[in-house]
């Protein structure tokens, strides 16, 4: 056996160190593509067991690839060079919320639904709602700054992480930002880390920014004969100074899917339907909805639902929640994007779209958060059939340049990881990537800390073909 | 004369580069302590201008000291190394909104006022309203990550700036971030450029994200006869599912001021004031507002004053906007400080204020942004008094100490600059100011950007006293 895995035997407790294959094969993929073994598995449950493995890897110029509950869209928790996945979601779960400080401070192991219920009873919100919020550990939030839609109104991950405690490639320990909202003590490491996709270190505690849970909310759901209408029917919602908290978009494939995966009552015939909360106190939320209501008619909307209950509301947002699985079962395999746009250039991207999906004859769905410009094109595929995977890579690179061409960004909140590497230089251009891995570098000068993501090795392309 | 200094002069038009001793010294200061005379000033007023200067100077190894208008607190732009002093005051102003993305571009010598200015026909707000904002440049800004009350709801600079032009140290160009609310691509250079004070390079232009401006508010002020009831009725406010957009403090000394140099109808005997500005749609304003002064009858407030005009409310604002230059008439020396403590420690950083104050004599008055910790002591004194200000160095020393002891931290909005410099270490510990300065290596290898700034020089103090 490696010298460096009887290292990690000898300092961490029995059972917390995983050699057998069975034990790595379950940990060679996430939600992405591709599958990378590796050579060995920790379970860490303290700032101690990272630090000892921090060490001993550094030591040994061991790869370590930190990973959540593997829910990435992006390879991030792939161990693309072998080494250690270091598995955080085993880290006992902790939820200190203090309501006086308007903060929360949680262990990266716990599951960032659990915090949203912790706080029901303080009143208080922590507003960043990935799809996966139910399942994701906030550890794996934290590495790639995940979104969702409440995005559009309060912001991501990061707007809410005001401290941290790391553990670096080297074995230390580090406290970023702190306990106050306001803090300007030097470089803001926290912002820095949040997003970096697990390069920079290992975060071992995150204090959360928490807000007052809005009193009332208001679901409206508008239908559209056409793409176009939809799109500027967002623009004037936005401009006339109403900011909703969710503001969707699906796609007439995306209503389809749904309808055909578990009927929802949604309209089949639409081209295009957005789906929109409000929140905020009630007298505030009762004028905004007459305001949107006002809005979407006079964009042409051929109907509009403004449901009378919490329950019908509900419903609504549980068949926007069923088009991830719903897509999936179309075909075998899904290839999820977030290419973004500014806002007001949702509907010129939706028209590249169209042309992309037909050039390439690629069965494309979209749908996402379209009050922000994050929308997720999905292409629906088979991974066994080399010629359509072919296609694919087209397309995705296609959707890409599109994005860019439109004054966009690659990724708007799954993260580069492997799967978008390959495209950083185009939309930050050489020296702006020279200057990420500067950072890199000065932090981890043994390369130890989750290579092969976020910057693309010499020549590496999109490859979705051989996994 | 020196080579550098003529190769600037080659490369800049005539007047830009000034070298004359009256010039010269007009740079040599800013609002903080300190003299330094710099060897040439270099007024930048294009991107290629801001080239040019980081070229030559990285070739030569000669500092830089980045300024907007020279109000920062804590010797950002000081150039402590001589060199060279990057005036981007006289930039021409451009402000491009595009209401439909919710961003303006704007360049760094821009009056951060005048963008509220122009925003003002779009309905849309730029949040931060640092109180220097109708005086000090955006750049400025940009470079310190400045607060100010709105702090407290909607965040800081940092939270409203999504993409960056900047010249690195060595005279290149990137791109940071971008015109979309969401973006994961890479590291978050934005984020770590604004606040780094100018000592990681040049921000030559800033896409700032805007909101709707919201179309009500209502100011509140409450009178306490006691400092622990205002700290109270801060929390409760706070805990009850209410964010005021400001909320105010001042204490009988920042009062008594108040009145001397400008009756504004203040209550003298007072022994604590808090000032409250809640906003939003004005059905919910108006019920905060009844909650908001519920609560501070409930503890113990002696009157409540909740104005009927925007005319009366205006007052009260202006009579807050008095402290700073009615207590800078007192004495002729103020040393303001921005130590800030979560929330909840309001009162106990008071308690302990009031006791540095009675430990070394010293005119110690408080008021500041209560809602989110960041207080602002000042001490009054006399510069030219060697023994008073020994007392006042000592004092404001154990201001840090007492604000890091209740989990605070050294600066919430003024920037380390100078000033805070020796008091790094405490807060972050050496592997964090370490992690930092491997930063700050790494993107500015010959030590030309900024110097002296943020990190501390071998066994450097706090002095007041020799300027």
């Amino acid at each position: 056996m490696n010298q460096w895995i009887e290292e990690l035997q000898t300092e961490l407790l029995n059972g917390q160190v995983l050699t057998d294959t069975a034990d790595r094969v379950s940990y060679s993929f996430d939600a992405s593509f591709g599958e990378y073994l590796p050579e060995a598995v920790v379970q860490a449950k303290t700032k101690e067991d990272v630090i000892h493995v921090m060490k001993i890897a550094n030591r040994h110029h061991i790869s370590v690839a930190p990973r959540g509950q593997g829910t990435c869209l992006s390879g991030g928790p792939l161990p693309v060079k072998g080494g250690i996945v270091l598995d955080m979601s085993q880290w006992p779960e902790k939820i200190d919320v203090r309501p006086d400080d308007l903060i929360a401070i949680v262990s990266p192991g716990t599951i960032t639904a659990s915090i949203n219920k912790k706080l029901e009873s303080y009143g208080l919100m922590y507003p960043p709602d990935p799809s996966s919020a139910h399942v994701a550990t906030i550890g794996g939030n934290l590495a790639e700054n995940s979104g969702g839609p409440r995005g559009l109104k309060y912001g991501v991950t990061k707007d809410y992480v005001i401290g941290l405690e790391v553990v670096t490639p080297e074995g230390k320990v580090i406290r970023t930002g702190g306990q106050t909202i306001k803090n300007v003590t030097g470089f803001d490491l926290t912002k820095l880390l949040i997003g970096s996709e697990g390069t920079l270190g290992i975060i071992t505690e995150a204090v959360l920014k928490l807000i007052p849970k809005p009193p009332a909310a208001q679901t409206i759901m508008a239908v559209f004969d056409d793409v176009e209408s939809a799109g500027k029917a967002i623009s004037k919602t936005l401009t006339s100074g109403i900011l909703p908290a969710k503001m969707e978009f699906m796609d007439q494939a995306s209503i389809g899917a749904v309808e055909r995966y578990q009927p929802s009552g949604l309209p089949v015939d639409a081209a295009a339907l957005l789906i929109i909360e409000l929140d905020g106190h009630q007298e505030a939320v009762t004028k905004e909805a007459a305001d949107v209501e006002a809005v979407m008619n006079e964009l042409g909307a051929t109907h509009v639902t403004v449901p009378a209950t919490q329950a019908e509301a509900a419903r609504i947002w549980e068949a926007r929640k069923l088009v991830s699985p719903a897509i999936a079962a179309i075909k075998p395999t899904k290839v999820s994007e977030d290419a973004t746009v500014p806002r007001s250039q949702i509907a010129p991207m939706m028209e590249k779209l169209q042309r992309i999906k037909e050039k390439y004859h690629v069965e494309l769905v979209v749908f996402g958060h379209a009050g922000d410009g994050n929308l997720h094109p999905n292409i629906l595929c088979d991974k066994r059939d080399t010629e359509e995977m072919k296609r694919v890579e087209q397309a995705v690179e296609e959707i890409f340049q599109a994005a860019l061409e439109l004054g966009g960004t690659l990724s708007g909140e799954h993260g580069i990881g492997t799967m978008k590497a390959p495209f950083m230089e185009q939309e930050l251009g050489n020296v702006g990537v020279e200057m990420m891995k500067r950072i890199k570098d000065s932090w981890d000068p043994n390369g130890i800390m989750n290579p092969a993501k976020m910057f693309p090795e010499h020549n590496q392309r999109l490859v979705l073909r051989h996994e």
